[in-house]
């Protein structure tokens, strides 16, 4: 980021963060006018809490700060209050898409505490959980955007991104235990990164800024941030998979189980670069949930320089990353109005040579 | 229902399941047209259809018999299409509340079948699953009704419902396994059973029709609609958790587990009529998950009279709502224009008498 970008975006955090519990009384307010009893509305109160808080809020922030680039100076008290409700809902819906994944793979921790349905007194109720928090943002969008020509849009951007995420989720559900390795491919694998996470964490941001900004939902410049959001999406990706299988559990918050049977980077890369003997190593470990195996197919990544290949990797997706935000028209050009390059290197930057 | 209004809806059915292989087909060609591959489609295709089709399709011809008998005639072509989405819009949710609904009560089956996450390859994508289920509905009304005046109220009613039924279903649970016989209330259960299901399963099939109708959404049509639809939905609730009960499992299709440990009408009256002995009974064997305390708590529901009083709350509850029904005000009078008492009534024949 610039310094006059760091400048403006600086104070954007603490404003994201002072709107949290406006946003939650109001919810808990809204559940208990509706006759909830006392012991609902304080277990929704923890469900909110527990789940939504405690991340990076790197997607909440982003609303802001693209808010922010895209407006080339410090955002209004009012703009940063509806871009914060705005964040907010971004991080209620990864809330329910963590709750709901930690059920679906069995996890154990997040973000360094007991997965949501592992809580003592939690359980299986976590899918219903899981919904309430998905409920809590059309319940906040109707509450501060009801009345304004962009409420439709925003509705319809939010159901699309739960749907794009429920079809990425499938897809990597049916490409696991795939042990046929030459099923695994690069192409399907972008497939389930751009809509398992690309387009709620990435695109979904930037998106919301850009139609509090007014850019017509109709405007060449939504395919244009798709494409790059695509690309930052599989970076993301690629690094997860690869601090899943290199990170410790101290760092990343988390015992990475994904390197066991998922579509993961790390298996169709190591894959790919394998001698046959090493293939037949991976061949015969991939998808064996026992320890053995797993340092057998650790021992086959180490061998082929996984390592080495994923600093090249980073590399050129940074490079090329770069390039396309070169070429976004910016500016107030007919095709693609207003749109800024800077709003993708925000993301770059917080991507760039990250280690968890 | 009188014979003239038989008449009138006797086609509904028909018009209604002819409709399903269209939305069907539509969002199935919308997913791959989203690039997701063929076994992605096909499992999506199998989610719908296992979990969609099969039951009695009460709550979606609701919808188009309610419209029938608020237009007073039979429906055009349009107008049965147009409901038939709304009607499969209905099924959907429920489609979604049940899979969700027994990976969290670890139901086996549901409708005579294995539920669906206990299908050998499904598990617990199944919440997945359900989260897809519950997109599709706002896909179709994106897709029918995105142009019309109502779309708003229509999605913002659908987001209602499932808050609605969230709500319920977390009451339901901070209630289950309340060993202190004295906090289960009647008032407790009825805020269950509204909120669980009168407000889906009753509330908006009716509710959609007279949207369709043009009744304005701030009208007090609305609120008469709501109070009768509780009663009902209190008395449907009733008959569900006496025929957890009392019916077997080739009459429901379910195994019942509910008497276990569940808030229901069961324990509720029985407790209220048990004597201090038999109350000790109750207390000494509800919320044991074991055959001999089932044994034991059933022979209290028998001493107790728990299948004639279930037959004389069924008598009053038929009065109360007959009387309610006839104090609609009917016609196009200002405060309720065009509603009409014979909505009602179609549930409440649907329900009075029946065995399951």
């Amino acid at each position: 980021m610039t310094s006059d970008l760091a400048s403006l975006t600086s104070q954007n955090r603490r404003k994201l963060l002072d709107v949290w519990p406006v946003l939650r009384d109001e919810v808990l307010a809204d559940f208990a006018a509706k006759g909830m009893p006392q012991a609902a509305v304080e277990w929704y109160a923890r469900n909110l809490e527990y789940n939504t808080l405690g991340g990076k809020l790197l997607r909440g922030l982003a609303v802001l700060d693209s808010l922010t680039i895209l407006k080339g100076r410090s955002l209004t008290d009012a703009e940063s209050f509806k871009a914060s409700v705005l964040g907010w809902c971004v991080e209620l819906l990864q809330a329910f898409e963590l709750v709901a994944d930690d059920i679906m793979d069995q996890s154990l921790t997040r973000r360094g505490h007991p997965c949501w349905y592992k809580v003592e007194d939690v359980g299986l109720i976590a899918v219903n959980d899981a919904c309430i928090i998905e409920g809590t943002i059309f319940m906040l969008l109707k509450k501060h955007f009801r009345t304004e020509v962009v409420y439709v849009d925003l509705v319809e951007l939010f159901h699309e991104m739960i749907n794009r995420t429920g079809m990425g989720q499938l897809i990597d559900h049916i490409t696991e235990n795939q042990t046929d390795l030459t099923k695994l491919s690069l192409e399907r694998y972008r497939l389930i990164a751009v809509n398992k996470s690309a387009y709620y964490s990435i695109y979904l941001p930037i998106a919301l800024a850009m139609h509090m900004h007014g850019i017509n939902i109709a405007d060449k410049a939504y395919e244009v941030t798709q494409e790059i959001s695509f690309a930052l999406g599989e970076y993301a990706q690629i690094q997860d998979d690869f601090f899943d299988y290199a990170g410790s559990q101290e760092h990343t918050g988390n015992i990475g189980t994904d390197i066991i049977n998922k579509c993961s980077w790390c298996i169709i890369t190591a894959s790919a670069l394998a001698s046959p003997e090493q293939r037949k190593e991976l061949e015969q470990t991939y998808c064996q949930n026992d320890n053995e195996s797993q340092r057998r197919m650790r021992q086959v990544f180490e061998q082929v320089g996984l390592r080495e290949q994923y600093e090249a990797y980073e590399e050129e997706a940074h490079r090329r990353i770069m390039d396309m935000t070169r070429q976004v028209p910016h500016g107030e050009s007919a095709s693609t109005p207003m749109l800024n390059g800077a709003l993708f290197l925000e993301f770059l930057d917080k991507l760039y040579k990250r280690s968890k």
